[in-house]
């Protein structure tokens, strides 16, 4: 009887290990990363619609909000694909529980990704989006700021777009990117212009002489699209050098 | 004599019983089932897109409404897919009668699901949107009723590009519900703030520490994905346990 | 020498011959009729959508008519597909006869079928929008007609999808008839209410008590819907039985 | 010794050359040509449809401008395609030669072409939208240069379109075709009317009997469509016929 409690006792050890390296294997962790950052960037590109869109009292706000979040909702779930699903959304990981389609642990670790991307997107906009910018410099600093983080979403799909594209999602690509790049534009414009790429400011700018801006729209975009690089590369990209896409889906 | 007029009433018996199975067949109680929900989940967002863009008379009215219509059609077709063919319209429904592709008996069984979707849909409109709140309490139920309804929809096409996410029409999943999130938007964004989403809510709520409608944004999104996660699971599921997507079409 | 002018002749005869049947041949006159519709459904969309405009001096004038002009054009190519390649722009069919995809003469051909769609849609149009509608009785039957109209295009749609559903190009079925209904919605929202579809308006009469014009949005898209039922089974469906969409494309 | 020299000198002229002969092959050439191309569609839809809502200081300003945005980068990167992923963007190159698929010389190129193609399209822009037009007979040819700029990319997009037919990606092209009109209406539509199709035009002047502007509307869209069938035939035909879009990928 003491030796069944002992192999009973090691049998819980077991699979609590077994569960623990599942909720924290390299797979669960990347969509965990892929939940996190695919948040981060709707609630950037919602959020921040609706911010632009109201310190601009412009007429046409609730279209363009509704217009934002569908576009980034539309990317937000093409970004996590297979990996993840892309729920970006406590209540859709719910609903999928209650199907039985994704365990009760790892829908509350989607959960707390999902908290997290909310969050660090509402910090970045509060502190990119200052409503009083008194000192020209840290206005200077703001807008870069803000044409970095747009140009990461940007540049991050076309890494995606860039994996699934001999695939049958390879149509979406041109859609993904294009879509985010207007919902940047709403956030964006009332802010800095709205460039997100240097070329799109060069001309304009090489026509009317006007150069005033043009660094910051060029070590924005440019810092921002690096570090898409540097980080899709280095926690999106299997060890094996596939991409993750290739990975079965998670639930 | 006598007796060929008993076999004649056995045959029509017999017809009958068969037409009767046919038209009452899981897998056409499945069609009318996905036509109700499709007309509902259209009507919703029509019908009450155009009540919202009238309670705010809003400056982009026509084109506002114009986009929640064709998003929501989009969606309401992508969401019958195969099993109905989502005609969600009794004009779409008779032109394939006079086409010889829908016989006229399944047509009107088409027609009663359509219309029973639609003043469902009118009746929760009318019950979730009351011009005038008087109370703060009734207020916030109904919001939680809106918000509720608003994410039923997504989880469900959420459901839905699960099951189609593997053929072809796994492309369509991230528009689908990335068009259902914008036209929910016109919809709720004048009634509730529009959430349908406790992530997108949290964490503004956390930057600016303004928890106060948090529990709507919560309970209501939660409530309509499980509820959607339960209506899917138990009707649009065959008791294979194979999605309906399966199912060859009907008509 | 006598007798062979006589057989130059005979070749001249034989080949003008062989030229008339091929430019007259059912796969030539189908694609024809193909650029009549697409033209005539993408010019009812587009300058009707620019007679909505102005007749309600909507402030977002430009974007709508934007917005319409790019869903018609989407499903007017989605239309005609492999039948003529969608160019309903003779611009579009000179440029593929500099680059010798289409001869000449059958370029002539698609011009004479898009110059007529074009001018048929907007005879339609002055007929069933009077800026002036004196008598109620006309003012219903205008309605019915421009309802009728926008209803056509959407169930003609619904007949090309059912066609191509099966294969790749089945993902964009919803996408098209959805985008049909919200450029419709531009055209008919500020003449006839916008329904084109018996359920959408039965929900909110029945639920109002407000059935005056439910007449006029059930009779209207029962006629379009059937007509279009009727023109596609006769006109675009091979004798053979198959969809045209089957046939090797023009040029 | 001395032979050593030699020899390596004879290695780093060979590697020069080979380096050359890369950057200037054909296929790299038509990759930067199509970089070209592209950002000087997305730059003319882009820059000229934020110069006409602040020409028409249009209420749906902000909206607008995203849209059209949105819809050209959708559509320039669907019409570089395989040839050079459609980066149209330094960011977006900087990104990718980051991560290591794009070489830093091969990057430079990128740009170089990208910058051009942006200078190019806004000297076109200055050029055909003067703010000031005294004379009608310059308005006019002004005009002219605007409708055949628009045309051009229309019926450049309709030649990719044809080419990708077959494949998955001819889904696409109808909604290309259609993106790229509507971000053309929203550029032209306050300058010239917005035609970009004859046969669009026609119509209404065939019924209100006012021919005044036709030429316009049949000029420069001709002119801008054959021009299209010339450059895409000559420069993005490979000498074997086959189109570009069966080449493999750059990067």
């Amino acid at each position: 009887m003491h030796c069944i409690k002992v192999s009973s006792l090691l049998r819980l050890g077991s699979e609590l290990l077994n569960l623990t390296e599942e909720l924290f294997s390299p797979t669960s962790l990347r969509s965990y990363f892929a939940e996190f950052i695919s948040t981060f960037i709707f609630v950037f590109l919602g959020v921040g619609s609706a911010m632009s869109a109201d310190a601009t009292s412009a007429e046409t706000g609730v279209l363009a909000v509704a217009v934002a979040h569908a576009f980034a909702l539309v990317v937000a779930m093409y970004l996590a694909g297979d990996i993840s699903d892309g729920h970006v959304n406590p209540a859709v990981t719910y609903g999928l529980v209650v199907g039985g389609h994704v365990s009760g642990l790892t829908g509350i670790c989607y959960c707390m990704a999902q908290l997290s991307g909310s969050v660090t997107a509402c910090v970045a906009l509060i502190l990119a989006i200052p409503t009083t910018r008194p000192d020209p410099k840290i206005s200077g600093l703001a807008d870069v700021a803000i044409e970095a983080l747009a140009t990461f979403a940007i540049v991050y799909a076309v890494y995606v777009a860039r994996d699934l594209r001999n695939g049958s999602r390879g149509i979406m690509g041109p859609i993904a990117v294009g879509f985010i790049y207007g919902a940047n534009i709403l956030v964006t414009a009332p802010l800095t212009g709205g460039s997100m790429n240097p070329a799109r400011s060069f001309g304009p700018a090489f026509v009317t002489g006007d150069m005033k801006k043009q660094w910051v729209y060029w070590v924005g975009p440019l810092v921002g699209g690096g570090i898409a690089g540097l980080v899709y590369e280095s926690l999106m990209t299997t060890s094996n050098g596939q991409p993750p896409s290739s990975i079965s889906s998670v639930g």
